[in-house]
């Protein structure tokens, strides 16, 4: 049964190859050539690998059944053939950010969700799996899995782009942009 | 400064006048003619109010910005001049939901989006705000409310009917639905 965890290994085996990794804020993660991505949670980190970070999916259940499914139609699923570009983005948010009252982080979202509306035109070419790591012991809170086809490189680089430029990315306290293609 | 809690009164006054309401599921509610929404946690009940429902919205900080951006673009917002329709659907999810593991709610969940999607072409039609009160010491989990326009009171029927269709809502311990016009 498939599990709702999954490890991703940095080191010198796995299907995706490394093609580029930045530090974007704070500190960089070993430079590795390749990434495995397992649906199980490792103990340990395997032989030869460098770095393995873990999450787990859980936003549905926060969702109405509507929206999920509104976000079911929009997005397409992983693995599509033609999407053999991927992003690895794990995030840290600051202490500040988990220390603000709810309603100021909504403020936050909704004036965000008002800045990227027009670019949601580009949506449907990018899947994405959102894993949560806070609780389990790692240093990031977030990691976000992308996947892309070669031609919407550029549309994908926008996507990044805006997501930085929201109030919400001014509270990130560590951000690692590992991009990646399919062996 | 605004807060991200609501009350629901039900009595003689407010806002809404209540055109219909039924207990889909469980035990009713005490059927009262008028409802009123405010923005504040009321610590108790107003004189000459039936009952009172209270939640708070929250469900943002667990999206990605990519996602909750993506909704923000297909929703209309609250309190739009031609949507003088509206239902209040409180829910109680039951036990044994609660203890299913992740993994066997995101197969549910998954599922019912796939059932939902060929839907999704009335959804901007409809306004939404989910309110989230399990931790609020009401016999409710969820409280949905939604707005629309007399026109879409159709597509409206369409849309309950699907999600009580769906595998998630069998694990519904309580429902109460509220329809209502404004006044």
């Amino acid at each position: 049964m498939a599990q709702a965890v999954f490890s991703f290994v940095g080191g010198t085996t796995g299907r995706w190859q490394i093609t580029h990794m930045a530090a974007v804020i704070g500190a960089p993660l070993e430079a590795v050539s390749r990434l495995d991505i397992l649906n199980v949670a490792l103990a340990s980190l395997p032989n030869g690998a460098a770095w393995m970070l873990r999450g787990e999916t859980d936003d549905a259940q926060y969702m109405h059944p509507v929206e999920r499914a509104a976000l079911a139609a929009l997005q397409p699923p992983l693995d599509r053939a033609e999407a053999t570009c991927a992003a690895l983005i794990p995030i840290k948010k600051a202490t500040r950010w988990w220390a603000l009252t709810q309603h100021e982080r909504r403020t936050i979202f909704e004036e965000q969700a008002h800045h990227m509306e027009i670019g949601m035109q580009y949506l449907p070419a990018v899947a994405r799996r959102l894993h949560y790591c806070r609780d389990l012991n790692t240093p990031f809170d977030f990691l976000t899995w992308f996947e892309y086809a070669p031609e919407h490189a550029d549309a994908f680089e926008v996507l990044t782009s805006r997501l930085r430029a929201t109030e919400e990315w001014g509270y990130m306290e560590r951000e690692i942009d590992i991009r990646l293609t399919r062996l």
